[in-house]
């Protein structure tokens, strides 16, 4: 694979998937810290990146760009053993990681985004985001009960997806401790992509 | 393929992109109608078929059963040309089909549902819905100025995904004449799917 440059904020979850999966997949790329706080997505430069405005994006040796966190990952990942042969495992994946953007992020990332980053009040926020993000929190424990990762007994890009907001969780206000299959499931994929529970998102320099 | 069962409504354009996408690939299928504003999607039996209580849902002839329009979508058209070969290009069709679940459903089929089928007065819903909603069809427009499809010169499955909601962008209040290269696209991606313009969703029976 030719090299990649990886455009990022190291706190966002979203960013970090397509980190953590470069470094699995062992592929060669570079990492720009975006400082989206101080508004460097609204730059004429980044735009020029992803007229969306959001990071991540990947931006490939000869100039052409792609966003969408789960797009990157699934890109960086395929021909690696995370991304499952048999078509319907495959498909399994993916209902994960469309579930993923559609049912956990849009609660569990923006409860975490406006507490941790915003400095919102917590009873000032929709309870809505609440209600929903357990009720999410509680599909993935009911499906982790019976097995080990979220398409089955292997490790697939859908776990990283969804352990880059869940092992968060606690800064958005949920209680992990609910749900414990998704707790132990947050350890596995953590040691599974070498970043230490409950650290910093990344283990070392994101180089 | 073995023969599969959807289980959608046909008034919903994320139920409708699997209806298209198995008769573009010829997939072998029954069509099961749910009544979505009669709480057929609360039943223990549907439950049982997708625990998150939502059409659409595949069904394969053993049982097993997959959620997720775009991952449903991207299923059945495995192995058609509306997949592109060369994995950029995939990765392309990707970020789009994400995009459409994050940046465009969530705004513009939200608006639609509210009202046409919840009766709601357009006065009372948030503002931001039509501003986000604007926006992602400003995003399509300016993709769309200097090519035909939204991944290039060829159709794939992300137009399907994004034909849903933006063919019927005006019941949720939207002004397609205001994009005219996006209302140029919703005409030939219909007319590739046998769809009528302005028609009932359906070119005939569901069957
Ligand atoms: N659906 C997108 C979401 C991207 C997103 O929300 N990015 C945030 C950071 S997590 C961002 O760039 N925010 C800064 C901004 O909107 O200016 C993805 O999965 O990549
Ligand atoms: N992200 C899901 C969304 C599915 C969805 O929102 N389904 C709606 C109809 S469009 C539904 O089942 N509503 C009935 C309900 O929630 O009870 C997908 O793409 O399939």
């Amino acid at each position: 694979m030719q090299p990649v440059t990886l455009y990022g904020n190291i706190e966002s979850g979203n960013c970090l998937k397509t980190l953590w999966a470069a470094k699995f997949a062992q592929a060669p790329h570079d990492w720009v810290e975006v400082d989206i706080f101080g508004g460097e997505t609204r730059s004429d430069s980044f735009l020029a990146l992803n007229p969306a405005g959001q990071v991540p994006v990947l931006r490939m040796a000869d100039g052409r760009t792609l966003a969408q966190s789960n797009a990157i990952l699934l890109y960086l990942l395929e021909g690696t053993d995370l991304i499952p042969a048999d078509p319907f495992q495959r498909a399994v994946m993916l209902q994960w990681l469309f579930w993923e953007q559609y049912s956990h992020e849009p609660y569990i990332a923006m409860r975490r985004s406006a507490l941790r980053f915003k400095g919102a009040d917590e009873a000032d926020l929709d309870p809505d985001l609440y209600a929903k993000g357990r009720r999410a929190l509680g599909v993935m424990e009911m499906n982790l009960l019976s097995q080990s990762f979220m398409v089955g007994e292997d490790m697939t890009a859908a776990d990283i997806a969804l352990v880059a907001y869940t092992r968060v969780a606690d800064e958005g206000g949920f209680d992990l401790s609910e749900f414990p299959a998704v707790n132990g499931w947050v350890r596995r994929v953590e040691s599974a992509l070498g970043i230490e529970h409950g650290q910093a998102a990344v283990h070392g320099d994101p180089e």
